[in-house]
C-alpha cells in the first residue's frame, strides 16, 4: 500500500493536468511557471547550501551537505520532457540526492525545447561535464543523476562522451525514466488510469519538442533504448509499476543485462512518476533517494580505474572501450 | 545611474505585466506561479540552510547562516500585494538578509487574499509571534522585515501586538513599502511612467482584494498610514524615489518623525520597485541588503529593555506603553 504522504503528488499532478493539460492555449512561461511548482510536495533538506554556477556556459546550481561531503560529484539533470521544469522545481530533491550520497550535487539548467531540440540538450551536458573535468575532477569522481527526461538525458550523455573518447562517469542513476522517444505501446497505455501525469498525448508532444525534424526518435544517440550499450559505467534505475513509462526503465534494464551491463532495476508499488519528488515527506521517496545516495556514494568511492599506457579507460568488467 | 546589472528586476516585471495583468482571465493559481519566478532575479545566497517550520499553525522557512548568527530572529513578511508570492519567492532574498545580519530569518507563509482578506494576515503574523514566544525568544529577540505589502503587515502586525499588550519587536525594516491601501493621489500616479509593475490598477486591486467589505482601508489596525503609533520601535524604511509607491515610505516617516519615533528613510535612485530582490546581482540591492541587516543586527544587539514591576516594557524613548 502506498503511505497516505505520497499521495500528494498525486494531487498536484491532478491540479497540473487539470490547468495546463484542458487548456493548451496556456502560453509555455505559465506552463513552465507551473511545473517549477512541484517543489512545494518536496520538504525543505536541512543542513544543505546552495551556490550559483556557470557549468560550460548554462547555469548551475551547486547543492552542498553542510557535513564534510565525500570525494566526487553528482552531475543532475532535470526531468520535465526536455520542455519543463528548472533548477527550481528540483532545487529540493537535489538538496537530498546530496545528503543520501554525502557529495556534491550540480543540478545543471540544459537548454529546452521546443526553442531548443535534441541535441541542445546533450551539448549542454557534454559542455558541463567537460566543465567538471576543467574544474579538476576526473571522470571517475563524477556520477549523473537525473528522473523522466534528465535520466534520457543522462544515458544520452554517456553515449556522447564515450563516442568522443571524454571517459564516461562511474554510475547513472535515473528516477522514473522516460527513454521511450517512440512513444511504444506498453505500460505507457495499460498504467494510463492510475498514472495521473505521465499519459501517452503528453509524452507524445514532449518527444515531438524535442526530436523535431531531426529524425532522432529511434537514433541510440537521442534514444536510450536503441542505443550501443558498449563501455556503459554501472546503471541503477527505479520506477513505479503503476507508472505509465514503468517499462521504459524495465526495457532499458533488459538490454543494458543482455549486453552485459551491471545494472540495477528497483521496482516499488502504487507510485506516482518521480515520486522521489515527496523527499522528506513520503516514506516510498525517502527509501528511494536514500538507496540512490548510497549507490551514488558506494560507485564514488570506488578505487580509481587503472589507466592504460595511452591514457585511455579500460572499462571495469573489462570491456573494450569504444 | 542605476546599475546596467540592476535592469534585469525591470525585465521580469514587463514579462509580468504582459503575461498577467494584460490578460486577467488567467487563473489566480498561475499569477501565483509566475509572481514566485521572482526569485530567477536573485542570485542563490552561499552559506545559508534552511528548514521547514510550522509557526503557529502557518508555514515556514527558516534561513540561517552557516556561519554561527547572532542572537535573535527576524521575522520576515513576504510582498506580493496580499494575494500573491510566498516563501519560495524570497526564500533567496530572506537568505541575503540573514547573512546580513547575521542572524535567523523565518519567512511566514500568512494566508493571502481574496480568499483570506484583512484581518487573516494578520492574524496569521500574530500566531507566529506568539509562536517565536513558545519558541523561547523574548520580544526583544525579534526584528520584524518585510516588503512591500509585507511592509504593510509587519506594521499592522506592531499594532496588533501593542494593542493586545504582547510586546512589540525591537525593530522593523520595511523594502519598497506598500502602505496605502486607500491608493491616494500621489507617486502612485507621479511616478507611474517609470515604475513597471506598481501601477494604480495592481494597487487598486490588490488593496480590494485585501480589505473587500472590511470597510478598513483607512482602519490604523490594516493602514498603517493611519495608525497610532505609540509605542512603536525603531522603524527602518527604503524606497526608490522613482517608485510608484515611493510616497508611502515617505509619508509613515513623516508621521513617524512627528509623533516622536525613531525612523530612517533611505531614498534610493532610479530603481524599480522591491529592488533588493537583486541581491547578489545589483549593487544597489546589495547595499540596501547590507545596510538594512546592520540595522537590524544593531537592534537586536541593543541592550534588552528594563523591565517594569508588573512586567510591562517601558518603550526605550519614554514614550507610555499603550
Amino acid at each position: 500500500m502506498p503511505s497516505p504522504e505520497s499521495g500528494a503528488l498525486k494531487v498536484f499532478y491532478e491540479k497540473t493536468v487539470a490547468a495546463l493539460i484542458e487548456a493548451p492555449e496556456i502560453d509555455l512561461m505559465l506552463r513552465r511557471a507551473w511545473l517549477d511548482q512541484v517543489h512545494h510536495v518536496t520538504a525543505e533538506p536541512t543542513g544543505v547550501t546552495y551556490a550559483d554556477a556557470d557549468a560550460g556556459g548554462r547555469p548551475a546550481l551547486w547543492a552542498e551537505p553542510v557535513a564534510e561531503p565525500g570525494d566526487g560529484v553528482i552531475l543532475y539533470f532535470h526531468g520535465g520532457g526536455f520542455v519543463l521544469q528548472s533548477i527550481a522545481s528540483h532545487r529540493k530533491l537535489g538538496g537530498h540526492l546530496a545528503k543520501a550520497a554525502n557529495r556534491r550535487v550540480l543540478l545543471l539548467e540544459y537548454r529546452q525545447a521546443p526553442e531548443f531540440p535534441y541535441p541542445a540538450p546533450v551539448d549542454d551536458a557534454e559542455a558541463a561535464f567537460r566543465w567538471l573535468l576543467d574544474q579538476g575532477y576526473s571522470p571517475a569522481q563524477i556520477a549523473f543523476a537525473g528522473d523522466s527526461a534528465g535520466a534520457c538525458l543522462a544515458l544520452s550523455t554517456v553515449v556522447r562522451l564515450r563516442d568522443n573518447d571524454l571517459g564516461v562517469p562511474v554510475g547513472v542513476v535515473g528516477f522514473s525514466p522516460w527513454l521511450d522517444l517512440e512513444s511504444l505501446p506498453g505500460t505507457l497505455d495499460s498504467n494510463a488510469e492510475y498514472d495521473v501525469l505521465a499519459q501517452r498525448p503528453l509524452c507524445e508532444e514532449s518527444a515531438a519538442a524535442y526530436i523535431q525534424d531531426t529524425g532522432a526518435a529511434a537514433d541510440g544517440r537521442a534514444n536510450p533504448l536503441h542505443a550501443d550499450l558498449t563501455g556503459f559505467p554501472p546503471v541503477y534505475l527505479t520506477a513505479s509499476d503503476s507508472e505509465c513509462l514503468f517499462d521504459n526503465g524495465e526495457r532499458f534494464a533488459q538490454r543494458a543485462r543482455a549486453a552485459g551491463l551491471d545494472v540495477t532495476f528497483v521496482v516499488e508499488h502504487g507510485q506516482q512518476h518521480v515520486y522521489q519528488f515527496m523527499a522528506g515527506r513520503a516514506p516510498e521517496a525517502d527509501r528511494s533517494v536514500a538507496e540512490a545516495g548510497a549507490w551514488l556514494a558506494a560507485r564514488l568511492s570506488a578505487p580509481a580505474p587503472v589507466h592504460t599506457v595511452d591514457g585511455s579507460t579500460p572499462d571495469r568488467r573489462g570491456e573494450a572501450p569504444c
